[in-house]
């Protein structure tokens, strides 16, 4: 290799080891990155103007392509603005490599403004970090980082790249580095839960990571047929495979309480694929671990072992059918008249073309859309794994990089939207067919229920004011514009169908703010 | 007192010890926050719908008011969303204190979808860090956090407070604690630099912290009339006093030749509320350190220090008069025609009221706007302290509502402005008297010279990709009609000067768009 700039030389090992694309939000520090990514056309850069949107795009792209997911971020403070959607990308373990760049170290104790403790705040949402410290290992250094990144099912790696490194010349490469492949589950273990569910008389599945992809679920249909056990996916699971043809998942529900009601009668609960489930929140009086007590808890494979091998390992000890039970064929009517949840729910299952993809982060809007979901054409479905508000539009956008081909939904609620809204601007920008369902009840819903739950009856006018967004009212279809998307506002079924079909109909990104 | 809960003993605590705002984007862990707030009058709950707009309004309500400013957040991803301005904020050394609800201890063994690691994530940014581990300590713990946070000039402290904590019965109280005042300069300081001014024949003061509000102005200017010595502010105040009547101050060029060049022949620079001059950024063949050689470099107080008073002293032991020369007064011209840098400047400088707030992150398009202001009718200038753009919006918002009888100015690049644009929503709710000038090149400017400086003289399609705004244009009229702001877009200086009169002479915030 004749020498290149080490930005050069690390990019085209990553492109080397896969990655495609890189969700860049760049400074002064990055410009050897960025100039470097006119050299290496395999890795496609894609401005994000709000580090939030580069880091959930990053999310949203790896959850569906399995590659790597670059991000191209400023310092300390640039990262820090991707923080919160690193936390949910690591919460739903998907591959995303930062690049974060920095003063070269003789600058650092000069502490210039924007100095600052990037691995502080980089190692709670990162499964791996380094600085780089020498221009020939950057190469190398990236290598390791998106080896990580990509064992399965997928982590979160930074690497901090000083600019004069990035700058530098140098003539070192690195090949790929190999993945390490998620752990086999052993027989003993199939065996001992093949064990415990034929000596029960009730049992579910809880499935997560491999469990509720395609050949998972296959595999834990088979199982729910020779066993009778329900299949469960996570409150929030990162991605789950859904529609007619595929077995049919039921959702943990949210609140503890409801959980335990799920889990009533469960005598054996075997986890493949999901951690055991805990409350999101903790209350006065109601557990953490929503395992019920009398029901005994069996992890088959833990998120990071191979969950759909080791289901069909557990089908074939149960000599179960060749087919389980699969969902049958059913759309919902065309809802009518006002909008509510359960309408607004319709509108967008009886609407959604085949192969969609869904980001649903709409909250309290969002409940019934699942189960009338469960008959739709298949379809996938992501959500908000970590929590923290504002993933949906960000990972809408990078599914839709990731799968050109397949219209994409981010059904979003409006508190959560306002976070990351700068999304809409990179959807414009390069043409991506994300349709945008904002549920506009202009309000925290949640938390007028959860001050409800606090013993709040009447809440005072500061909490009110503190729960409310309809003073004044966010006029989503002027924002839209404002990005250089367009949109359009229903406060009818009939008004929601017409223009989600619309929204479908046509290439790029659209929004629908839906009045409930 | 009766019992009460944890979180009114905690704000009932905060009141008595002067603060009066909280800017707040709560969840369902702070509910019992959020309740108390309607049993604490004193202070006063303002939603912010993204965390980086409440840390930023607490930022500019510091700043202005000395007073603490309180931040409620949501668990490690919620204070995460704030940490760029608290970056911003710890930079221009203003006093906040952020209240960040948390799990109870119990829960966190549990790895619920938002545990994280807060104290990670919070010390970077906060000079003072707790987690509050009984209810009967939240209003000491409390006390103390905003003890640190008042030391002059001001701190940012951070309290984690668990949500059962917040929800307990309690009847303890805890007084305000005595603050920490500004450490004073010993005379044998002050007398080395008055040595050191006499014995040189060029010298200059870097102004900072209280150096740069109207005391220490008044007391550098003295120290000018007797020394004949230059005056200097920092390339990015946190805030400095201006105008007509107070002596006039240079601002140290953001280019580290250029700070080289302005201070070329000054064979004596003394620190006066700053610290020594540093590049913004490390390049290649350019020093860190901005005290020329064969400069001598004295710090006569650094920035936790008593400025104002040593200069006051300073100016004593220099026998300088009793005043100092101070500016005169000008107003520039209406411009006329296209706009640019200087024309936007102008249209502002001979725009705005006196006592404005003006608060700029312009960027490359602030540059001519600092001189043209010099000699306007006093006013405070407030800029980009720690370099994580997206300061602007919100700290216009913060120092509107610390200081509601003065015209406030985010005179804002468009580029930075998108990273908080929710801000505007805020200034709707409360009516703020905030003037938004977004300066709309679509582009982020200084990254394009910044290629050049790196030797790119022909971007490719990446790198020109990663530095534009143009594809697609955004709509700044519509984004502030979406957040309930009322907006024009100005392409020539008439038409700025008109839409600047109009949002000046109207209460309430308006967004001018001045398309450059």
């Amino acid at each position: 290799m004749p020498p290149s700039t080490g930005a050069e030389a690390l990019l085209r090992t990553a492109a080397a080891a896969g990655a495609r694309v890189c969700f860049a939000n760049p400074g002064t520090s990055e410009m050897a990155l960025v100039a470097a990514l006119d050299r290496v056309d395999a890795v496609r850069a894609i401005l994000c103007t709000f580090e939030g949107v580069a880091t959930g795009a990053a999310d949203g792209f790896g959850r569906l392509a399995g590659a790597p997911a670059l991000t191209l971020l400023h310092h300390g403070p640039g990262f820090a603005n991707g923080i919160a959607n690193l936390h949910n990308a690591r919460r739903a373990r998907a591959p995303v490599v930062n690049l974060v760049g920095d003063h070269p170290d003789r600058h650092l104790p000069y502490d210039a403004p924007l100095t600052s403790d990037i691995e502080s705040l980089a190692r709670p949402v990162s499964d791996w970090f380094r600085r780089s410290s020498q221009a020939k290992e950057l190469p190398a250094d990236v290598a390791e980082a998106i080896a990580v990144a990509l064992e399965p099912p997928g982590r979160v790696a930074t690497l901090v790249v000083p600019s004069d490194l990035s700058a530098a010349t140098t003539d070192a490469t690195a090949p790929p580095r190999a993945v390490t492949p998620a752990a086999p589950v052993a027989n003993e273990i199939v065996e001992r839960v093949a064990t415990a569910l034929r000596g029960s008389r009730t049992s579910a599945l809880l499935l997560g990571a491999g469990a509720s992809r395609a050949e998972g679920l296959a595999a834990a249909g088979r199982v729910a047929a020779a066993t009778g056990c329900r299949l469960f996916c996570e409150t929030f699971p990162a991605r789950v495979e859904r529609g007619a043809g595929l077995p049919a998942v039921e959702r943990l529900p949210y609140f503890p309480e409801h959980a335990l009601q799920a889990l009533e009668n469960v005598e054996v609960l075997v986890m493949a694929g999901a951690p055991e489930p805990v409350a999101f929140f903790a209350y006065p009086d109601l557990p953490s671990r929503l395992v019920p007590d009398g029901c005994r808890a069996e992890t088959l494979a833990d998120p990071r072992e191979d969950a759909a091998a080791a289901l069909a390992a557990l089908a074939d000890a149960l000599a179960a059918p060749a087919r389980g039970a699969a969902a049958e064929a059913s759309i919902p009517a065309r809802p009518t008249g006002a909008l509510d949840p359960p309408t607004l729910g319709a509108a967008l299952a009886a609407t959604q073309p085949e192969g969609a993809i869904v980001m649903e982060e709409a909250a309290t809007s969002g409940g019934p859309y699942f189960n009338l979901a469960a008959g739709l054409p298949p379809h996938t479905l992501l959500t908000l794994t970590g929590g923290a508000i504002g993933q949906g539009l960000p990972v809408a956008t990078g599914a839709a990089v990731a799968c050109p081909d397949r219209p994409v939904v981010a059904f979003q609620a409006d508190g959560g939207g306002l976070y990351t809204v700068q999304a809409l601007w990179t959807q414009a920008r390069e043409g991506l067919n994300v349709t945008n369902l904002i549920c506009s009840n202009r309000a925290y819903r949640i938390l007028q229920f959860e001050l409800a739950r606090a013993g709040v009856a009447e809440p005072g006018p500061q909490a009110a004011s503190l729960t409310d967004l309809s003073r004044p009212e966010l006029d989503w279809v002027a924002l839209a514009r404002g990005f250089g998307v367009p949109g359009e506002r229903a406060e009818t079924g009939e008004a929601l169908v017409t223009a989600l079909e619309r929204a479908f109909a046509e290439p790029g990104p659209h929004l629908v703010e839906a009045v409930i």
